[in-house]
């Protein structure tokens, strides 16, 4: 397994730098005759897309171009290679970089693991390679839909710093207004915020899950945890009720407790989950050197959505041969 | 990648079931020439066997039987095959458990997926899995004990249901007569608790991690998720503290609340992270069909800790070949 | 993936010195439900077993021990762990390689790359490893006996040393008289002579083979070329019929030139290829220090078609994916 | 492993089809600090380009785009991602294709498997694909330039149809006036044929190669017959003496009948393999369908070296965790 890909049966490689050419992926052993569903796609790139809210002010396009694998608007079996192009990459600003690594980024580890780095931002750690999750996601969710046409997969943000939120947002700018000022308040005094995101995967296939090591709920704490910024991942009861007896904790084989998951394997119940994320390291000091993002949750919405497409699509096409 | 193996460059594959004839692992990537340390492993094993303090009544031998890749104490470099027997299957209790499957257990579960399931206990999802563990634990801390001597893990039970716990241990032998006696109490009353591992892995090695689905917090969580009962995973500051400003967080390059790792790449500062567990599933109502464990939190110690050292292990290797 | 594990979807382990206490083998992907054949397991490791005709004079007994993955006669889905033991460790006999590496052997290659090595004797290059191979392929077997019966697989040594042969031989003990003698001759002498076998995979699957780098051909090929003194593989006309035009060789879609495999790809025609193998190493100057082995070809019959049924369980279970 | 990724730590992913948009590979493990040859890729590319000499009349002009991993002309440790646009998709031509497949191509092959084929041409059966190999090839002879300086590998074409050759020729430019005036007439003819390819890597690392299905001679098994044609693989003596007895064969530690691989492991001998290849299937009843290349043999050439560079470099990169 390389280091950039992720998956074992519906697998995606993860390629490109912030301020190189393009960003790109492959996904490797999505099945033929899917229907491709380009209005997905590009509507999951939109809720992912900065810009439109007040969370950032960076401007990118995202036109993913297709390059293989799709043949009259359906799968081939092939890989399916997409790239996106990086515009606006204002080099220039992070020349200064290049001697100053930043508060809260990656920018002295890469320099110390590679001893060569790419000074110009965030290479690989940028949040912008979460492109290619959420392209990857949507091709995840374009099997799913065909194939498991009950499932849905929903997401909000439950905190965001010290706020508890209720409602369903699909992306930064379905934010209410109270938190939208909030965050314009943070970005204007150069503060940032960390929060949580809730994650439902509603009527999921039951069966889906190997033993021992790619558990349905490792594979999907493997997933989440790899999306940056993130400092924590629970399903179920998770940390938050820690004192519960067993007693009250088990009180039937159907349980809210157990997230959807038991055994490794999910029940057909509804799997619930939260991410934790830590505040966006785009503060005052560092963030006149790049671009500001006072808080990552609401553009990390889609991209823990398409992170669970993804493990569920993968597991899927597992389970199929778990007996034949 | 199959489902029973766990790691990309120490690599260790897992079988046997719980009522079958044995455990075993298969460790393959291990480097020749490091020195085989029995006496670490048989203390490992001692400090996750269980019947030793009040948690359990089970009495497992657990003698580790090598069968290849160590010559004359040493590795040679191929794959080391170790194996456990099982004795004391006392299938018989089980016979039960066929037509009603235990509540909180995975029995249905495995039924559901595998159609024809060994219904005689656990199975794959038995806690007695964790030996293999333990064992491929033990030789990736060898590997590190001997290639960088500095590095050190220790784990606690921070919280064993509502007891907030300071000390270290490294088993249930080492627990305070206070959780003993609560523990016990549990045990006579058919009733279970969950808890919070905290660990520490201390000087590790720095540069370990690969980008992007590969980092080390990602690998770490993998690994503990894949634990059974977890519930969650946490490094740094976790969920613990949402509400915390950006500018307090990160306030210089160095600080406690990255737990250590930063873009996914070990800084070389002590690693941090928590696990949760949910309380056991051997509750009154289907404890008497099997055997009793009020609290996994103690003997899932020298667990957590085996794990880490595999992706410790795991990382340390695939960091060599990041630069020549 | 580890050096040691073969296959992606039905995956073994290898594991196992020659000299040390057991050899053994883990397979991950069996499906359940699938029924133990202990009969042809035990058949196709006695088709293996020297000692049987005048090949070889070692004496194994050769009795594997199932430690997991089968209940009540069928798979489990569960990992497959079989060890059998060694017995008969001369490793007096082997004292003197430990200065005096072999010729013709892999002595002092495993010594320069590992340092440390089992002089004892061939370690992990012994031809004892082809037993997890057998085994392994044993359980292949059993899998495609149950869900395409029609399959059959069938080997025979074509030439040894001079000799050119027609006749289907399972094993060493179906040799020719005339065969039978020029081996014991050259034992006697110390000689030992290379040879060719051929194999047909009558009546597999169409469709198995995955573009670019799993085609079955490839597949087939890192196969047999994995097994010890092999140095050579074609397949349909291979390297003997180069002045053939094109004109005769594409004469249909359907043409035994094809060997079975368009486009990477098994068309439903049965499979032919040779696998090619140099004179065992065991001659006159010595073989006296080891065992003798006049000619491997005979007793490499069953490993060739071990591989071969691995490698169609493999791709068999791959190809349910292709299209849902 | 998916499918379309080839390597164990040098890995490259390969993705496109011959009429679609773009060629592309991602190649993932190539540690950092490596030098960018660019003059080196394009010298490689033009050695495969068709259309200087007579073996083909396709004009592709094949420019790779460099899209990650490159950063101020040196690698970053992060993946390195390329396409290749294709220009040139004359698919009208190929309407006819759709209900009758080719002779001797894999038309009907993908059809069966995926239902949903492109009939417009190879897909990803094309020779066109070939183009991954020659970049990712590059990059591989990149790291070995740059860190085993006095590896060379060379190959030639040693038979094209009834013609045995002896020189030694980078590409179709190089072919003698003899054989170019054999292939320009097969061309007018409708005609084609197969040949053999002779490769030696000299002056390779020693020590390469993992016990024991990583060997290094099966792991160029696997990568040579991989490439689309072929139908044999052999290294050392291969089918071409089994005659030879063992008290020949085996003179000395040091041997050429070894064909520099002893136990699976690279001595540090010059390695030499051959490669056989069928006829092409472009001859007179299919090829005015398509385009014609009556002897794939000279294209192919900087493709087998390619493939022989990316074995070298997986096994080199594998090799420096043997021992610490």
């Amino acid at each position: 397994m390389s280091a950039n890909t992720f998956g074992q049966r519906f697998q995606f490689t993860s390629f490109g730098e912030s301020h190189g050419p393009a960003y790109g992926v492959v996904i490797d052993g999505m099945p033929s005759e899917i229907i491709y569903d380009e209005k997905l796609l590009l509507k999951n790139l939109a809720e992912r897309k900065p810009g439109q809210s007040h969370t950032t002010s960076r401007n990118e396009s995202d036109q993913p171009e297709i390059l293989s694998g799709i043949f009259e608007n359906k799968t081939l079996g092939t890989p399916i290679g997409i790239i996106i192009k990086n515009e606006n990459q204002k080099s220039d600003d992070y020349e200064k970089i290049k001697n100053n690594p930043r508060i809260g980024h990656a920018d002295d580890v890469w320099q110390n693991k590679f001893a060569h780095a790419d000074h110009r931002g965030g290479g690989r750690s940028s949040g912008r390679e979460t492109l290619n999750r959420v392209i990857a996601g949507s091709f995840a969710q374009m099997l799913m839909n065909q194939k498991h046409t009950q499932t849905k997969i929903t997401a909000f943000a439950k905190q965001i710093g010290p706020h508890h939120l209720t409602e369903e947002i699909n992306g930064s700018s379905e934010l209410s207004e109270n938190i939208k000022s909030f965050l314009e308040n943070a970005k204007s005094e150069g503060e940032s915020y960390g929060g949580i995101i809730e994650c439902h995967i509603e009527n999921p296939p039951m069966n889906l899950g190997q033993p021992v090591f790619h558990k349905f709920k490792s594979d999907l704490a493997s997933a989440m945890i790899s999306i940056g910024a993130t400092t924590g991942f629970e399903f179920g009861q998770g940390f938050s009720n820690i004192e519960m007896k067993g007693s009250e904790f088990h009180q039937s084989l159907i349980s809210k407790n157990y997230g959807g998951v038991r055994g490794g394997i999910t029940t057909g119940e509804d799997i619930i989950f939260k991410v934790a994320f830590k505040p966006t390291s785009s503060i005052k000091d560092v963030a006149k050197l790049g671009r500001h993002d006072p808080c990552i949750v609401p553009r990390a919405i889609p991209v823990v959505k398409a992170m669970a497409w993804c493990v569920l699509a993968d597991h899927y096409l597992w389970h199929l041969t778990d007996r034949l």
